[in-house]
Order: structure tokens, then sequence, then C-alpha cells
């Protein structure tokens, strides 16, 4: 496996193959991958969710001007950041940590305390900011991972977030969408695999000191 | 090379060995890694600071509460997100699709208003935030590729921006740091390598509809 090949290969696909489908395999590994992502704390402060339904993906598609990758695509992966992110959410996390690494609750107190003050810190506004930025990475994480599988994905923010959150019910679930990405595979028909990918020069890109 | 394994060996490296480098090779085969990460519109709003400096290190450090990845790490990477990006920003993207794909400019306006009213209905901190966002996804794209890479990182947030701009001048450039990752090789000695890895189960993170 070559990175930067399979990097280059990779494109934000406009036409999927609607008869070509992620194996429950591929799915599995794509979607493990993407929980295995960095986030700030290690806290996940976000859902992936996994659209396959596609009375929804008609009503996504609407709520996305009419962008084909909601309908053609395998699946649709959408990133749904926290809204009501507080103590609760840190305690269950400890609780976690606890457990996995077999440490007392007590002994995190420290660790937990520090986040909680953290949280503290921030507006609502700041925090959902932020958990967003979480979710960016493991949205990185996603492309990289379908790449080097050989899936295409397309990275996605252009969308009516507050049509997506209601056909969702995400507001219910206190979660906001953030961004999305549909993933499958490349029709022939596409044209854009065939255009040269467009990059600043990494000599323009990298500031070096 | 497995990814799932390569991810699980991943952790975000507390401590790492100064005495050993990345070659030349490495450092450039991972900045062109994450110079191919997706962009929203393709744009880039972003630079990738790539310090080797020890003096610049070591204050940068007292503006991370001391923590020591930012010495003993082979390199420092910092995202900075553009501060003023505006209608030139588009115009020069313009010409480098232009340049790249071999398409008249002419032929691209309509591409380059659509991004510009994109940019137009955004406040200047909600175009912060949103090239701050496009920088995330970089930077998870610059994990899985260390992580592949058998190449240690840690993602950090937890720095003091404001100062890190003024030591790196970034204000004058009208950039401001974002997110960094120390990148290099773990010590023997840091402890948190033996952890086992702390996640939510996937499918309490995963939402199926």
């Amino acid at each position: 496996m070559n990175l930067i090949k399979q990097l280059n290969w990779r494109y934000a696909t406009k036409q999927f193959d609607n008869t070509k489908k992620l194996s429950n395999e591929q799915l599995n590994m794509i979607l493990e991958a993407t929980n295995l992502s960095a986030s700030s704390f290690g806290l996940q402060p976000y859902h992936i969710l996994v659209i396959e339904n596609s009375e929804l993906r008609e009503k996504l598609k609407a709520a996305a001007w009419g962008q084909s990758q909601l309908t053609d695509a395998s699946h649709v992966i959408i990133f749904a950041a926290k809204t009501n992110l507080s103590d609760t959410d840190i305690d269950n996390f400890i609780e976690l940590v606890s457990s996995v690494r077999g440490i007392q609750v007590e002994a995190l107190s420290d660790y937990s305390s520090m986040m909680k003050g953290s949280l503290a810190k921030q507006s609502d506004e700041q925090k959902l900011v932020w958990a967003g930025k979480q979710a960016y990475i493991a949205l990185g994480q996603l492309l990289t991972s379908c790449a080097i599988n050989n899936i295409d994905a397309c990275p996605m923010e252009g969308f009516d977030h507050d049509e997506f959150d209601k056909i969702l019910g995400l507001k219910e679930k206190n979660l906001a969408s953030m961004v999305m990405a549909t993933v499958g595979y490349r029709s022939e028909n596409d044209k854009y695999q065939h255009l040269p990918k467009v990059r600043k020069p990494l000599d323009e890109m990298v500031i070096k000191y």
C-alpha cells in the first residue's frame, strides 16, 4: 500500500455507482477505524450516524440541494456533535476509563476535575464548536481509511443542517449534525475522477521555523 | 499493513525519545499526505507550520504548560488558519485550478461566484471557525498517516494560542494557531503506551437509520 498513491487516487466523488454496496465487513472496518480517532481528552463528544434507509435518504437529499451522492452512495455517514455536554459526560467517561484500565474512579478524580474545569470555561456555543472539531478529526481519519482501502468517499458540509436535524430527530437526542461523508464506489461515468488533483505546492503550504 | 492494528498501536504520545528524529523522507511523506487532505471547495484555508528551531520550541513549551512533547518530539507541526479569508483567496484558487486542469479562468466564473457567495455569508469569526475545521480534517489525515507508518504523534489543543501566535509572528501573517501535533518516536519509558485504549463501544457510538 502506497499512502501517497492512495491519497492521490481519492477524490471527492460526485457520482457513485448505485449498484455497488460496501460489504458489512468493509463498513465495520471503516466505522471501527473512525471510532479509533483521537479526540480531546478522549471524550468522543459526538455520534456517528449511518443512514441506509432509502426513504430517509431521499429526504436528506432534498435538504442537500439534490446532491446525488445522498441516494447513490452505498452509505451516508453523518457526524453529529453532542449539544448538551456536561459533567455527566465526564463522569461516564471516567467510568469507562476506570473499567477499561482497571483503575479506581477515585484515583481519576484530578483528571475528572481538570476536564470538568475545561468544560465549565466554555459557553454552550463554544462547547459545540469544540465538539464539532473533534468530529472533523474523525472525518479526516475516515477519509484516509477509505482511501487506503480503495473505498470512495465524498466529504460534504453543504446541506441544510437544521433540516437534517429535523429529518433524523437529532434535537431530541441532544445532537446536531456537523458534517458528513457519503461512501461507496465511484461511477465509471464520474468525469471528476479523471481531473488532476488541485493542491497548493507543499513549499507554499508549509512554513518552516 | 493492518489499518485497525496500526490505529490501535497509535496513542497520544506523552513522552518522546528525544534522540530519534524523522528522516527528511518521512517528514516529507507525512507533510505531503497532510497536504492531500480534503478541504471545503478544496480551498486549503490554512498553513502547516513545521517547527525545528530549538529556541522557539522552548518558548512554545512554556506557552503549553511545559508539556515535554514540544521539545522532545522530532518535529512540532502546527495548523494555522487564515484570519483574512477574502475574494483574493478565491481568485488565487481559481488561478490554480485553471493552471492545473488547463481550464480557462472565465469558464470557472460560476464556481468562483459560488465560493465568494459562501464566504460573504459568514462573519469573520465564522470564517475562522470554518477554516479551523478544515485544518482538523488535515490533522485527522496526519494522525492516520503517521499511525500506518509507525510514526508516533500527539495531537494537542491545550496551549496558549495567543502566546503561540506571538512567538511565531502569526498575526502579521494573518494566521491564527488552531491545533498541533508533535511527531516522532515514543520513549521506551512512556508508560501510556502500555495502557489499553479507551473507546466507547462501536454500537454505542454508531446510530443506524
